[in-house]
């Protein structure tokens, strides 16, 4: 598995983990860091391994500043000589170039030099232009992610993209730069909504088919323990993701090959959430129609069987998650999908190239014929 | 001197070079890449080893595009299966996000994969922001650069450092990103207009006073040539320059140190550029007045004689560059001069880092009392 491995103790886990905080090492040689896992981190940070610097800039939104804010500035100001905060809108409609020049705006307002640490206090959105904005200022500044989302939490804070969109594109402007550490506080997701949790839970269900069916099983168990927010079972659904994402990214950390399979429902799943209109389905629901519709790929190829298809489909289902995907356009759906993934930064030279399944466990990345990709399409539109 | 190195054969150039291309390699493991320097390089562009890719994109602006657009598409065109450009406003004072998004307005609506080559044809403000937009794209796509003025050829085109402006100050959001290839044909500064000339000039007399006395010798010999765009003599200064800069890039990609000698003149010279407003001055002419001052600084420390910084404002001043500062404010003009610095990025904790010269042909970065930069900008404004 290349350069990533964790430093978390498995019989540990298994027996009582979830009371005292994990920790899974991202292991990239000079941009190495680590992701804490455990309840109520926020109030004790100051006791962490915090980056050094001159000043914290926390970016949060309008959503989760007034919620974390306020706890985090006061764990920081233990530790650096200034801290300042820059709230921006909330939602991936506001994943733009003019948020990210507020980050820009405050980080020149108050004078912050190279030895700034941003601080990204939300979910992937927060993550993702926080990530960008400490990659750009002045080429390059230290940055740690605070996520508060269960998305953010098992996917974003490993693997170190960023990026903002495009109006002609989601996440086309952006840069890969590793976070100096990541902090998961499960107590924050205490206040996330019903439907973002279930959205996190399919980017944890993604890792079952593409890499762990192990995993797949201890969810198909444990779906209603997360859905009421046990710790316990956060605790290691979030673990074994970041495991998981660890040892993928650190054998292919530009994205050159094996990484691609982390996109399992995502090319399908990102034309559904341009198609609506971005902000309309949350990116974790367009994944979970998108894995269905990508599962539906497989089998056809015969990569896979109905059985598994629909195992897939009634773990998804049970989460609360669409297992339907929306009609785009009525006059040409199919077409208008193809469209929107050969723009879709997964095409090459106008090929798709699709995450598909080669047997439960274990994916693979192909093109598939336009005629099979449009009677997938079709299906899973219909129902 | 770390992983840089030069191909190119020293005693060849001193007897007949301009005549052929010559050849300087930047050592950058595998972001390794060529400079060749040459006349009438472009129509033969097809015949050097250019970066595959799916399409090409020219980046210029409206002064070279029509110049030497259709000449570089054309040698394109032999090379890739689509080439499309886009002409950006002229001048520092769009080296902006509005700008850049233009750049990945026109990658998008082509439909531009990761696998698309980006040429940048035009000076600074047009390689700077290329390369920034190479960076960012999908996360990171090639790009090769066409410098057509000398201030690019001699400068920007080594060393990686990509950046936009911001309203609050110079390339404050930017990336390092290495070109591929570099291109300079002298033919191409045949059109440049004088002042410019003169002020890629500056960058060329900088390299002496920080690190090759021998080359002054050289530029206070032959500067009438140089003048004169006489392309044996334009072929030397443009080579020992990218030498001289990859030897000191090569020992510092990141700019954690020895690389901070290349902006001797700089921190004076952005202060005189933001203060004039971007635009009014040239970099160059900012960093030839800039360059005076930090000498009188160093000389003010004890490190220069007064002779040497006489010598040095007599080269500049033959070039046909500023040696007096610019007042930029009436009312308090040094402490214009003092805020203008702090906020730029060579300031770290509040305090500003001098380049200065620790005797002729060596530099070295530290600060200096406030009172003492106050006797400077006095002295060297009034004259």
């Amino acid at each position: 598995m290349g350069a990533a491995g964790s430093t978390a103790d498995h019989k540990n886990q298994a027996e009582g983990a979830g009371d005292t905080p994990q920790q899974v090492r991202i292991a990239l040689d000079e941009r190495s860091y680590c992701i804490h896992i455990g309840a109520a981190l926020l109030p004790a940070l100051a006791r962490q391994q915090l980056p050094a610097g001159t000043a914290a800039l926390i970016v949060s939104n309008t959503t989760v500043a007034p919620l974390y804010g306020a706890q985090l500035a006061q764990a920081l100001a233990l530790h650096y000589p200034q801290v300042h905060t820059v709230t921006l809108p909330d939602g991936e409609e506001h994943k733009t170039w003019q948020s990210l020049n507020l980050i820009f705006d405050a980080l020149l307002t108050h004078g912050c030099d190279r030895k700034v640490v941003l601080y990204a206090l939300g979910g992937g959105v927060i993550g993702d232009m926080t990530g960008f904005a400490a990659a750009c200022y002045m080429r390059g500044v230290d940055f740690v992610q605070v996520p508060t989302t269960l998305l953010a939490q098992v996917d974003s804070s490993v693997g170190g993209k960023t990026a903002i969109n495009h109006p002609l594109g989601k996440n086309m402007v952006g840069a890969f730069h590793q976070p100096r550490l990541v902090v998961c506080d499960l107590s924050t997701l205490d206040t996330l909504p019903a439907r973002e949790l279930a959205a996190g839970l399919a980017e944890v269900i993604k890792y079952g088919p593409i890499a762990d069916m192990e995993l797949f099983a201890w969810l198909e168990q444990n779906l209603d323990a997360l859905l009421a927010r046990q710790q316990r079972a956060l605790a290691h659904a979030v673990r074994r993701s970041c495991e998981i994402k660890a040892q993928v990214v650190g054998a292919d950390e530009r994205e050159a090959g094996l990484r691609a399979i982390l996109n399992f429902g995502h090319t399908f799943g990102h034309a559904i959430e341009a198609g609506m209109g971005y902000g309309v389905w949350l990116h974790g629901e367009g994944v979970a129609a998108g894995m269905v519709m990508a599962a539906e790929l497989s089998r056809r190829l015969g990569l896979v069987d109905a059985a598994f298809v629909q195992r897939l489909r009634t773990l998804i289902e049970r989460a609360g998650l669409p297992v339907r995907a929306p009609v785009l356009d009525a006059a040409d759906n199919a077409g208008r999908y193809l469209q929107l993934m050969r723009v879709d930064k997964k095409a090459e030279g106008g090929e798709i190239r699709f995450v598909l399944i080669d047997g439960p466990g274990r994916a693979v990345v192909r093109a598939a014929p336009d005629a099979l990709v449009r009677e997938v399409i079709d299906t899973c539109c219909a129902g």
